[in-house]
């Protein structure tokens, strides 16, 4: 059973982590946002591409859910005395994975080509493929500040400023990696992961031709919204923003087009009736991966799911 | 008594800290060799610079004559793990000077403002200059390997490929600094400490304008070669195999057209005579920087040894 699953950072790092320890290797693609992508330093950053990896790898860090686990900050704190900004926090560890990736992009080697080569490297045995090797930008558009790029709301300004609208820089002339393409072609599920929906996994829908292939197979998502909020970060607060009541149902509405079954917390209890009259299958079951057994246990759930559809 | 000294890494380092120690801020202006810098990992790198800086700073690694002092080698041992090359090695101190060197090239800054504010917040009270704000690529051409840039030579290849010429391209179209050229035709006294002649002052003197300054004022140099070898790196073999017996006297005639007084070092007794012959007033002294001591000592020389010129 081929699975691809579309992650951002996140929730999305979390279950690819399980469904590693399900599935076996060559069953398993993982599809990564880049419009969160951008230049800091110089460097050439991967936010989303280094959660996922650095989960399946086993060497993230809990805590923060972003970067390498027990590193420290010894560069960037020398940068920051120089009057460098301190917004954005890369660890020494961390570090070495921007370097080598902007220098193998200076050398002219394509984003997905490097993801594949450090995935063998960190022992990552499914495939792990950037949305694009071309260049998409996630911009949010703010009431107070004008057009931002993503990392420049999310982390710099902490999501606060409200949001009007969000667009895919680039995606029009974007063309998704071939690889992705193959595995999706192949695939008999595809999951939405509990990712951001607006910034996460759609940026990876706005690729041109990955939308149409995914609409002609069996799609699961995943409800990052719980009791009306997301867990971390800016999800519920933008479906606000953009006139929707966050909720379980309201990310069920936003991927009505494409799903055969909808997984939302069973914390969403009032959801449950509800939900069912929607024409698409529904599950209902713990969806909070605090561990590294809930989030295998979730993989495992949502598989099991999959063969109700 | 105002003072300008050009300078590349190493004992041009070691010198101008001897000479920051004995003279007011304000009397001296260090100018620095950028024929060195390089592009590596995406970053902007400035060997030289950063090595004059530093021992100002008092914070340079004296075991290696370069980068931090007691840095360590995480980010580059992560990079090098990715498959990024190890032959140039960047600790994590030594790193945030390249990232926010580099964020401010990117956002316009010129590499003297990014230098002179570095210097503020590292606390070094007198001028650093690098020799131009404009591309400056010391090349060195070998027998077996062709052309390459300064720093393959040196540091990947070891210095060992025999060289046949060095250029600095793009000294043609290189402008000096304003700020360089006040401090010149302020200066009553130029000290050319003892760095490589071919690959450390060399680009500085091909620089427009800058020789042409030089020539109009009291100048000393300090030899780099000691009974016929460098304490470090390639100079003497880069005499010899350009076809010049290296020797003190080498550089004496390497700088005739230029200077009004030669220091050499006192190990050399068989010049000693020869040396006066040269219609150059010479001083015969210990020039070996074991330590900080030693350092102030030959600054202090150097500066009365002026006062006979």
């Amino acid at each position: 059973m081929k699975i691809v699953a579309l992650a951002g950072g996140g929730g999305g790092a979390k279950l690819v982590y399980g469904l590693a320890q399900v599935l076996k290797p060559s069953d398993l693609t993982v599809i990564v946002n880049t419009g969160d992508d951008f230049e800091h330093y110089g460097l050439y950053i991967c936010p989303d591409l280094d959660s996922v990896c650095y989960s399946l790898a086993e060497i993230d860090e809990p805590s923060t859910g972003w970067g390498r686990a027990k590193d420290n900050y010894q560069s960037l704190d020398e940068a920051v005395k120089l009057g460098g900004p301190d917004w954005f926090k890369i660890g020494n560890k961390d570090l070495g994975t921007h370097l080598e990736r902007t220098r193998r992009l200076k050398e002219g080697q394509k984003l997905s080509e490097i993801t594949r080569n450090f995935c063998e490297i960190w022992g990552i045995n499914c495939a792990v493929i950037p949305m694009t090797d071309d260049k998409v930008s996630t911009i949010i558009t703010t009431s107070e500040m004008g057009e931002m790029p993503f990392q420049e709301y999310f982390v710099h300004q902490k999501y606060q400023p409200v949001i009007r609208s969000i667009k895919y820089s680039g995606s029009n002339n974007a063309k998704p990696v071939p690889a992705l393409i193959e595995a999706l072609a192949a695939a008999s599920l595809v999951i939405i992961s509990p990712s951001n929906p607006w910034v996460s996994i759609d940026p990876i829908l706005s690729v041109n031709g990955i939308k149409e292939i995914i609409c002609q197979k069996k799609v699961i998502a995943v409800s990052p919204i719980i009791q009306g909020t997301a867990l971390k970060g800016p999800a519920s607060k933008m479906f606000f923003e953009l006139g929707i009541k966050p909720s379980a149902e309201a990310v069920l509405d936003h991927y009505h087009e494409l799903i055969g079954g909808f997984v939302f917390d069973q914390l969403d209890i009032t959801l449950k009736g509800k939900m069912g009259q929607k024409g698409i299958i529904t599950l209902s079951i713990d969806t909070i991966m605090h561990d590294k057994l809930d989030k295998v246990r979730l993989a495992e759930k949502i598989i099991k799911f999959s063969e109700t559809i």
